[in-house]
């Protein structure tokens, strides 16, 4: 239904891909501006993605034994400055509180950029025991940073995220939650969202303020620049030093506990656009789209043709699958954009004709193939063609990812490919801050992570020429 | 097992009801006290409580049509001011964002109080046809009011909630909305929170701030104060006008749209702790309690006990019921107290004897009883307890209501009886603002509704001689 798509029309990625990415957002009605700069209002169908989101996310953390707090919305500055180098990552991007009621406060109170600092501001009053730990935490809210370029989803002032927080008696233990946890990421983004992963570490550089470790997945673009989609870090005990998080353990000894905090955030809607994409419009991986498969009528003031749409839809419906039927008096045509548009992942054409035969035909949002379906087997056949979209999806977005990772043996090489092809650029490592910061000056590029997957590319460091034993992936990062 | 209670030991609601109310918050562990006054930490305990609420409202919400959205935290001055009678109600109350990263902003931005002008704003943009209406939307979200005296759940600065915000094409479709969420309000009360309420109007007075009309659900403490669980305000088009929110419709004329909002808020965990809350603890009803029943193995170390409670714990939650098992090693007594101090429903005890004869012993929360359960139908047993809980709190707690509320034919009499019994004092009334002053000035009672369950108590009003029309419930509030 490509030749339709003029209904809704929206620039081409080819042309512009800042503005298709807006016009993807607005024309879909997942995000709508505010009088604030940077705060965005999540319309229905933006939020019911986030919705679908969580559910998961919420699910898994249930199962993996955490559980959900309510922390409060500000920090005083004097909480927020107890971890050195926690307040100079964070201070400069504070949004503050400085009139409560009529009154001007006495301490300013920010506004939460991240709640490490109250994490372990509550722990230090409740946790005294070997047998308090460990304390698995996350929490579902809203968190400020006052950034000076804005765009919907990629880069909010204010966005919604889920933020983890666990303490345990042990550094092995908090690694290890650490690690699962970026697995769980990586699995939501993999399985659920359809985007294929490069999981690794953080170089000191691009570290959480605070963390001793951070570990991330990297995703790639259509436009093959990087979004990091999840992280998950590692503080040591640092923060519960600062804190004065303290607890005895089973030999009566002080101990100080290790922690960990790893988030999620609406960012990464933002990803799922520009990962399945296209010019007529979003494309929705079925396990998040709020509408699943919409039935479209054919003909269908013709008799029996609203009568089996609505039992398909109570087939459909029954079976748990998120439908809808659009018997509205819009044309046919306006109809298949619109749904296009909005990325509903099967369209079911139901005509006078396709009845009379006992099908229906499913349209694939992903490639536009048309599967033919049996009625008297819809749940099954509908069932099929969304795992089918659920898997193309993967499929394209792992081929753009594997296709565009690209060797480099020295700094001028590495700016060429970037150039050339964007993607992620793979080379040896010193470890060294400058040779990150020269990648950075000259090739524009960020480091992207320390995939867990090495590999030897040879003993040097490109930039500098010294020993080199880690193989590092560079790009160009939303 | 009260005898048992002093390993926790609270005040006594008799003694000090406000004491024994904080008593129950911290040593249930609901709550924890965060840096800055009025804004408090929920706990898991306290939190999975409001997250079962919350399950319950959402699906009730998007049962009747209502679609999730997410508003900015921030609203700008001039945006609050387009509604004088809203914007007087709550300026005084707000807190302010001055300073953005390391500026100054030019105009100071609001942190959301409620949210009716940021809806409003967001409708300006999208709402244009009769096509468009209803906009049937509700938000999750946490909100500043900045109060002098604060207390966890009844009155914090920051409190959670949920506002449902709807724009109509009529007055008539808008109040009809408007007395089905109380409607459902009061279902959420009756039904899930086992909380008898008054459903009424609010007066003039009381109604909120850029009201019409205002609807409450009222309920009544084991103090016999009273406390507004819920209300749902009807707007008239006076947002839509302030707001230039207009549509045309099928004739192509352009109308001004009516709109409603409606809030319940954690408050209700307040309310629920001072209904149905003892000497020993919070008791909550079986509906939105964490732990629904606990299994209390004695003589644990005996064989076969701990199988025997690990078999009975896989059926009842096999069953969907929210169970665990405790085989700490503290004492049985120490075990009691604490589920008892947490609110448990049921707690089941299971020891060798037990074992025995083929059952185990149910003990209600609410009343101590002890039920004898079969283990070969443990799940219907533990059912059947459930609900005799769920029902025996809401015929206590309704008795509690309908005995303490008293009639009275003069403003004397009137404070007489509060003063005595407390409770809610029924009279007449004129309609008159002066009225409501003088009963609050000289009897310390607020009007708490016009009940829709109207009564004729006599043709004057007991305050000023006029004549009287309507029946009006007074009393103290939370």
């Amino acid at each position: 239904m490509a030749k339709e798509k003029k209904v809704n029309a929206i620039t081409d990625m080819e042309v512009d891909f800042a503005q298709w990415f807006t016009d993807v957002c607005v024309k879909a009605e997942l995000i709508d501006y505010s009088g604030v700069k940077g705060l965005f209002i999540m319309r229905p169908y933006g939020y019911a993605i986030w919705e679908n989101i969580q559910s998961w996310m919420d699910k898994r953390f249930k199962e993996l034994g955490h559980e959900n707090v309510s922390m409060p919305l500000l920090i005083p500055e004097s909480l927020l400055q107890k971890e050195k180098d926690h307040v100079e990552g964070f201070a400069p991007e504070c949004a503050w509180v400085t009139i409560g009621g009529s009154e001007e406060l006495q301490e300013k109170l920010c506004i939460r950029p991240t709640s490490e600092t109250l994490f372990c501001d509550h722990w230090s009053h409740v946790v005294h025991s070997w047998r308090d730990l460990p304390m698995k935490y996350n929490q579902w809210c809203s968190v400020l940073r006052w950034e000076k370029t804005t765009r919907p989803f990629l880069r909010g002032r204010e966005f919604l995220w889920q933020e983890g927080h666990t303490l345990h008696a042990t550094a092995e233990e908090a690694i290890e939650e650490t690690e699962t946890m970026l697995e769980v990421y990586a699995e939501l983004c993999e399985k659920v969202l359809s985007m294929p992963v490069v999981r690794g570490l953080k170089t000191d550089k691009e570290k959480f303020a605070g963390a001793e470790r951070t570990y991330t997945v990297e995703c790639m673009m259509h436009d093959r620049k990087a979004l990091q989609s999840g992280t998950s870090h590692y503080f040591g005990d640092g923060f519960a030093k600062a804190y004065g998080i303290a607890f005895s353990d089973k030999n009566n000894t002080q101990q100080t506990p290790h922690e960990t905090s790893w988030g999620v955030s609406t960012r990464i809607i933002g990803g799922l656009i520009m990962t399945h994409g296209d010019n007529n419009g979003l494309v929705l991986p079925p396990e998040v789209a709020p509408i699943q498969v919409v039935v479209v009528p054919v003909a269908q003031h013709k008799p029996g043709v609203l009568e089996k749409a609505d039992e398909v839809y109570a087939a459909l419906k029954a079976a748990g699958i998120r439908v809808k039927v659009d018997d509205s008096d819009n044309s046919l045509g306006w109809k298949c954009a619109q749904y296009e548009m909005k990325g509903v992942p099967v369209r079911l054409e139901l005509g006078p004709r396709d009845i009379e035969n006992g099908v229906c035909v499913a349209v694939r949002r992903d490639n536009f193939e048309k599967i033919t379906v049996n009625l008297d087997d819809v749940v099954n056949g509908v069932k099929d063609a969304l795992a089918l979209v659920q898997a193309g999806l993967y499929e394209k977005a792992n081929k753009n990812l594997t296709e565009h990772i690209y060797e480099a043996h020295s700094l001028e090489e590495a700016k060429e490919l970037q150039e050339k092809n964007g993607g992620f650029i793979k080379t040896m490592w010193c470890g060294g801050l400058d040779c990150e910061v020269a990648m950075k000056e000259k090739a524009g590029m960020t480091s992207r992570c320390i995939p867990f997957k090495q590999e030897n590319l040879g003993d040097t460091c490109p930039i500098c020429g010294k020993k080199a034993e880690k193989m590092i992936y560079w790009g160009v990062a939303y």
